[in-house]
């Protein structure tokens, strides 16, 4: 108890690699260590053959990690780190048991805190509070579209880990996350009753999409991160807008002021809204949730995304001009924020690594400014001549910069071996 | 012969997996089974390694079904499935014997055919015969187009086995139906005859980016479709606008009428005209001709594409807005048709499988109708500022549904097995 | 010395391939040859298992050529094809030596050579004299980016021999030539000092983006191209239309003239113009130097670069329209320059891979063509409607149409072989 007290706090003024410390309550269930160090790396489903090779190369830091993990004492096994001790309770039972109750409730929380790599469900417990707090509509969407996936995914006979882990799901929560937040904003209306049908039909498309993508990608051991909500998400929104929705009359666009002067209080609290914006909830409660759910599962993760936030809300300040309305409300800060913690996340945390990883974060705040136009040009021609109110970016822009940032970090050799155990800390 | 027949009936109200049923006239021809079952999967050029792999797993009914086809009576082995006794006699001739005239004509047949993914040379010559009487350019572009691809293929060296099943020439089958029929709709003028020089370049380029796009792909154990052909055709009509055609009067744009009720037997004639707008012909006999072909090639096929020619137009329905003119001319259903059968054709048909060709179908349409408004965004700026004539999507929805669906598909284990012998049924 | 200098010319007028005649210096040198056979390829980090594929089917070819090179006296060792000489001295001296000047000055111009596939330090020594010739702020912008470059590659682990060889920098060598030349055409005002910071951001996206995209893409066994230039300039360019520079007010666009004839002299000068338009500088002086240093490196590449370009501008002629400003300018001309360029450096030239050397730059002018309006529709929308000064196309179609071209020419089976020494001649 007192140990891993300790090394929790060890790891908060970033002391890594702590897993190479000693731990002595460990030894009773090392024989444990290797299956679930495999067994929890299914974010990605690897090829047979790289983890192979990632293991004989990781097995010491591995080994000693997982070791780790296993050694905390029961009640901290069930609560921080991926929760190893819910994950395999739950493994016991068959989706056909009574039990199956649990077991979709701990992979629809799970799966919403994988939205920022998190794979806890009392991260996910807390998130989702956070979501009802900031958007009520936004919490029903989140489980609505979870259960759609999850039924999905069962139906097409989808490995139990992936489903268990969240990874079927985490895609879907950000359809019925950002649907209700953002179609006030692109359509100037209400969301009418038939959308939440369109969110449903997405998460399906969602699964889908996550299931052959996901195995393209494998196949250079990349994974697909949000790629198939962006997918989703733009399809489904273009396709309401061509049912028709979304005539209503257009609110007057705000006079842009003249070059007003900088509140870097403002911008600070900027950096807080853009962890919440992650699923297009702008509140102050729901951004400290998030983040106190990311520093359950691992405190090197809820640091780095939130430096990754800051840098972003910088470079928005760089990239864009006054008025800055959209960096006080965190807009420039989330592609930022999952940039900074993907790379973070897949790979084992160096110094030249914490650095492609700030790199990653202004990188994807480039792409943001730079697709921003591109986006809102596509729908111009539809309803009116205001680009203002476009189909925004999603978070399209982390996407492409951590595919490209993860494929570099895992070419540039040793030094920076892929992650085969990304866990607590 | 009267087992034949049985088994076609059979196959007609869907009794799979047919292939296991005993065929008692096969064993004087079951030596022959296995090498004609690996000699027919070159749809794509699959690794050897993973083609090894899926024939230990697939062997036993691939080798039933190829017995299947092979103890088809000797006319029938001429007409249908994939016509194996014509491709087997051809394939004893050389490409420099004078019988390549024969050679030629029978891989032009198969690749109007291998659009809708039959590689039947009877098919084929149904579904140039509904060309010509739909539209009598059309008939002429493919046979051109085509012509010109098996040439261009054969001077880069492509392999005998892909030329002669049509796989060089079916994307260009495809630019020369289209392009003669589209080129008024989005020109507002008739067409040139210096088009016909651009369908050709088109064509060879088809042939190029097939094969670079094809062997890409096939590391992924996925096929091209017609994306050659969306590449292709794309670029030669912007470069056609670009050469300064198309500069007539615009005809006035119909007005948007009112909300009008659905003619659910003009909805019934728009799943039917889908079959032919997959070679962008509008005409019920061509379409009838189409399904008939497929139906020689295989029933289930057929079936499938129609179920999902019929899902597309349903879901147009949805996803767009009166008037319904688009609907009840088919335009909204090949994308469906298209995209169901690619599931059905290259996987297994379990019951899984046929909902995923069913989400496939709603997928495409649902890009279909994303997508329009992006394509027809880019060629306004050209001319004028009417959203209506700009470019079409071709069939670029179902090339991106079924790219990923297939991955999918694949992705969700042993009971989705790739087809190793896509033929009869 | 007058070996080489007879095969040399024998090389001028064609004769390939000159690598199979007898080189009786060889003798004492070919035991060096089969390594640095194998060290010269690493364009694209060819995997292991390809690699040695490639060289049990090309050991003979390779063999030779690279004994060919082997045996240049030691003066001609120093100065053309890849000039192994001065690569062998270089790479004996640690990168924490004082020697690391001279290492990085090699670097640095070989990576300007590397553009047009030269790999030469004498090659990118006078291309650099002609940007200062041509642009003096082109000269300047590449060796800030370059140096900005190496370090960043060197920071981020990099091997030495990919960074020795100028593919960490020759991105970044075309986002320090480009920017200053096409930032007055686009945003109408003279480039501000702050666009200096955002080139050297861009440099550092250049070297994550290429080692990113060349690891995604070596699965294929397709090298990367100038891709990630074309990703780094086309975001920066967009971010800072977005951080509110350009706002001057607009040229009075040219009057699109009459019809008028066609000047062939000016015609030769753009395919001589298009040289040095690789490099966005405009200047025949420049365009000469450029063809030179090729024609060190090796004379066939040279050639075909030249009639690419020549290609690529009579397509130009057919698929726009008058006037033909752009076309005199050698705009029409780059991409094809490069694109019949890389098929010839990448494969072995027999007659058919020259075919298609041709074939894409054909297919890259038309691309040029079709992507123009997509670009310049993108920035529409944020300062005005005149799409003349939207976005320019870079050589996004060289790129596209060359990675597809590749990739067909290698499925196309043994008779097209990729070069395992793409070096002198």
């Amino acid at each position: 108890m007192l140990v891993s007290l300790v090394l929790i706090l060890a790891e908060v003024v970033v002391e890594w690699p702590a897993c190479s410390l000693p731990s002595p309550a460990g030894t009773h269930l090392a024989v444990l260590s290797l299956p679930s160090c495999g067994a929890s790396n299914n974010y990605i489903n690897t090829q047979r053959g790289t983890k192979s090779q990632l293991h004989t190369r990781n097995d010491q830091r591995c080994g000693d990690m997982a070791e780790f993990i296993q050694t905390l004492p029961s009640v901290w096994g069930w609560l921080v780190g991926d929760a190893p001790a819910a994950r395999d309770a739950l493994a016991r039972f068959s989706w056909k048991s009574p039990i199956v109750v649990v077991k979709v409730i701990d992979s629809v929380l799970r799966g919403i805190a994988q939205v920022a790599f998190g794979n806890n469900p009392l991260s996910g417990l807390l998130i989702l509070i956070g979501l009802f707090v900031g958007h009520v509509n936004s919490g029903l969407g989140a489980l609505l579209c979870s259960l759609t996936a999850i039924f999905t995914a069962k139906v097409l006979y989808w490995q139990d880990d992936a489903v268990a882990a969240g990874h079927s799901n985490f895609n879907a929560v950000l359809i019925g996350t950002v649907t209700p937040a953002v179609y006030p904003i692109v359509f100037r209306e209400a969301m009418p009753p038939a959308v939440w049908g369109y969110m449903m039909i997405a998460a399906v498309f969602t699964v889908c999409v996550m299931g052959g993508l996901g195995r393209i990608m494998e196949g250079h051991n990349i994974p697909a991160l949000t790629l198939p909500f962006n997918i989703a998400v733009s399809t489904t929104f273009l396709c309401v807008k061509m049912a028709g929705y979304g005539t209503g009359t257009a609110a007057p666009t705000p006079d842009p002021g003249a070059q007003e002067d900088i509140d870097w209080g403002q911008v600070f609290r900027g950096t807080l809204l853009a962890a919440g914006h992650v699923w297009a909830v702008e509140d102050v409660a729901c951004s400290c949730l998030v983040l106190l759910a990311l520093f359950i599962f691992s405190p090197i993760l809820a640091l780095v995304s939130y430096v990754g936030a800051t840098l972003g809300t910088l470079t928005g300040l760089v990239v864009s001009t006054a008025p800055y309305a959209a960096i006080y409300q965190g807009l420039w800060g989330y592609n930022g924020f999952l940039a900074a913690g993907s790379i973070s996340f897949f790979m084992v945390p160096k110094l030249h690594i914490l650095l492609m990883a700030a790199i990653n974060a202004v990188f994807a705040t480039f792409l943001h400014s730079a697709l921003s136009p591109v986006f809102a040009a596509v729908s111009v021609p539809l309803v009116d001549h205001d680009a203002a109110n476009g189909l925004p970016v999603f978070t399209f822009p982390f996407c492409l910069a951590s595919v490209l940032m993860l494929a570099a970090a895992m070419a540039s050799g040793p030094p920076s071996l892929r992650v085969s155990s990304p866990a607590f800390p």
